[in-house]
C-alpha cells in the first residue's frame, strides 16, 4: 500500500493509470478512525475496480460543532494497518492545509436538500460534505465512489449532486454494519461509556420496531409510526435525548404521510450520555 | 467538425481520447453569438491542444435580468460555420434541460469574491458561471480552458474556483479583442444602433485615459484616476449611464487607493442606449 500526501502526487498517480486503460479506480472516502463499517465499503471497492483508493481526512468544514471536531476520534496508524490488510492500493491522507488553502471560497451546496433533517440540526454540514467530496473527486478522479447507507441523508446529496453536475462516477452504496447488539458502527461509538452504549441500542430498536410495524402490523400511517420511534428513544432513559425522527421520501426528502413502500427512509438523531449518533433505515 | 448534443456522446468522446495518451484537450466554453474575441480564444486553443471543443450553451442560471435572456443574441448555424472554418473539432451545444434537469438544485459558489463589482450589479450571476463552468469541465474533462480577460472578474473567480477545488484543468486567459475604433467585442455589442456604437466607445476611451494618467503623469491615486473615467463617461452625453467603476486588486479584488503595478484591475460597466456593456484593463 502506497500511502500518498499531496494533491499533485495523487494527481500524478491517477495521469500514470489511465495510461492502463484496463486500470479503473474506486475512492472510498473516509474520516479516519476506521471500524468494520468502512471495511464493508473497502471490500465493495475491491470488487468494483482493480485499484482502491481510501482517503483519510477529517473534513473541519463539515463540523458546525467545534467541540465535535475537537473530539472526534483519530487513529491513523491502526487505520493505516486496516487498509494494508485489506488490500488497499493507495491511502491518501491530504493536510488540512492542502484540501483548504487560505483564501479558500469556493462550496458546493446542494440547495433545499441540505436545509433539511440532520442539516437542520446541523447548519453548514452538507455544504462542508458536498464542497470536500467534489475536490476529493477532483483529485482522485475515481470511476466508483462507496459510501454506506447509514449516513442516509448525505447519500441522497451526493447522488444528487452528482447527477446535477455530470460529475463522471459511480455511487456505490453499502448497507450499514452492525455490531452484535444491533448498534449502527461509527467512529463516535468509541465516545460511549457502557452504560451509553447500552442505551444507544435505542436507536436500532426503534427502526427495528418501525419495521415490525409495518410488515406486521400493516400500519403505514407516519404519525403512528414516529409514535412509536419516539416511545423506543424515550424509553431508553436519562442521558438519551431525541434529536429528530423523520419518515421522508428517498427521493425528496420531503416528509411523508403513508410509507411508500421501496420509498421510504426512516432517519434518526439522538444524543446518548452527550455523543450525537444517527441511524436509518429503508422500507 | 463533429456536432455534439448530448452529455453521453460528449463523456463517451472523451473516453475513447483517452485512450491515445498524446491527446490533449482544450475547452473554449461560449454563449454562442461568435465574433472574433471567441476567434481568438479558439485560435489560442488551437495552439494548446491536439483537440478543442467549443460549447455553446446560453445559461439560464447566469441571467438575473429576464429580458436581458430573451435578448441575447442567438446565431447558432453562423457559429458552427467559424467553428469550421477556424479547425475546432467537437462543437458541443447541449439542451438546457440537459444540464439543468427537473429538481436541479447543485449550486457552486465562490463565496465574497461573487457578491463584488458585477455581482452586486447582477446578483447571483456568478454562482451562475460557476455552476455551469463546473458541469461543462465535468463533462468535457479538458486539459485546458480559455477565457477571455475582457470578462475580468469571472476570469478571477474561476481562477479562485479551480485553484479551491482542485479542478484538472489549466486556465489560460486571452486579452480582450477590439474593433477598429477600440470598443471590446462582446455578443452584446449587435444590440448597439449607430448612435450607440458610437457613444460606447466611451468605456474604452475611459480605460486609455486611466492609462495615460498613470504612465504619463505618474497619477496612483485611484480616487483621482475614478473621477477621470466618469468624466469619460458622462461626457459621452444622453443614454450613457455608468454601472460602476473600480479599480481593485487582481488578487483580491479589493478596492486600491493606490494602483499597485502588475496587481491592478480597472473595470467599468455601463449602459448605452439601453444595452449593459463591461470593459476592464489591467495597470
Amino acid at each position: 500500500m502506497e500511502v500518498i500526501e499531496t494533491i499533485a502526487q495523487m494527481r500524478e498517480l491517477r495521469r500514470a493509470m489511465r495510461l492502463t486503460p484496463e486500470t479503473t479506480l474506486a475512492l472510498v472516502p473516509t474520516m479516519g478512525a476506521l471500524h468494520k463499517g468502512h471495511g464493508r465499503l473497502i471490500q465493495r471497492a475491491l470488487t468494483l475496480a482493480t485499484n482502491v483508493v481510501v482517503s483519510s481526512f477529517v473534513n473541519p468544514l463539515q463540523f458546525n460543532d467545534s467541540r465535535d471536531l475537537a473530539s472526534y476520534p483519530r487513529t491513523p496508524e491502526q487505520d493505516q494497518d486496516i487498509c494494508k490488510k485489506l488490500g488497499v492500493h493507495y491511502y491518501f491522507m491530504p493536510k488540512p492545509e492542502e484540501i483548504y488553502p487560505p483564501g479558500f471560497l469556493t462550496t458546493v451546496n446542494v440547495s433545499h436538500l441540505s436545509k433539511k433533517l440532520e442539516g437542520a440540526s446541523r447548519p453548514g454540514h452538507f455544504r462542508g460534505v458536498c464542497t470536500v467530496v467534489t475536490k476529493l473527486f477532483n483529485i482522485v478522479q475515481p470511476d466508483f465512489a462507496v459510501f454506506g447507507h447509514k449516513d442516509a441523508q448525505q447519500l441522497v446529496l451526493i447522488r444528487h449532486m452528482v447527477r446535477d453536475l455530470a460529475m463522471d462516477v459511480e455511487i456505490v452504496a453499502v448497507p450499514t454494519e452492525r455490531d452484535k447488539n444491533g448498534l449502527a458502527l461509527s467512529s463516535r461509538n468509541v465516545l460511549l461509556d457502557d452504560d451509553g452504549r447500552r442505551k444507544a441500542l435505542c436507536l436500532n430498536r426503534a427502526l427495528r420496531r418501525v419495521h415490525f410495524l409495518v410488515k406486521k402490523q400493516g400500519i403505514t400511517h407516519v404519525g403512528e409510526l414516529l409514535q412509536a420511534v419516539r416511545s423506543a428513544i424515550n424509553s431508553a432513559g436519562d442521558g438519551v435525548e431525541l434529536d429528530y425522527a423523520h419518515i421522508v421520501s428517498r427521493m425528496t426528502l420531503e416528509e411523508l404521510n403513508h410509507v411508500e413502500r421501496g420509498n421510504t427512509l426512516v432517519l434518526i438523531a439522538a444524543r446518548v450520555g452527550g455523543v450525537r449518533l444517527i441511524d436509518s433505515t429503508r422500507l
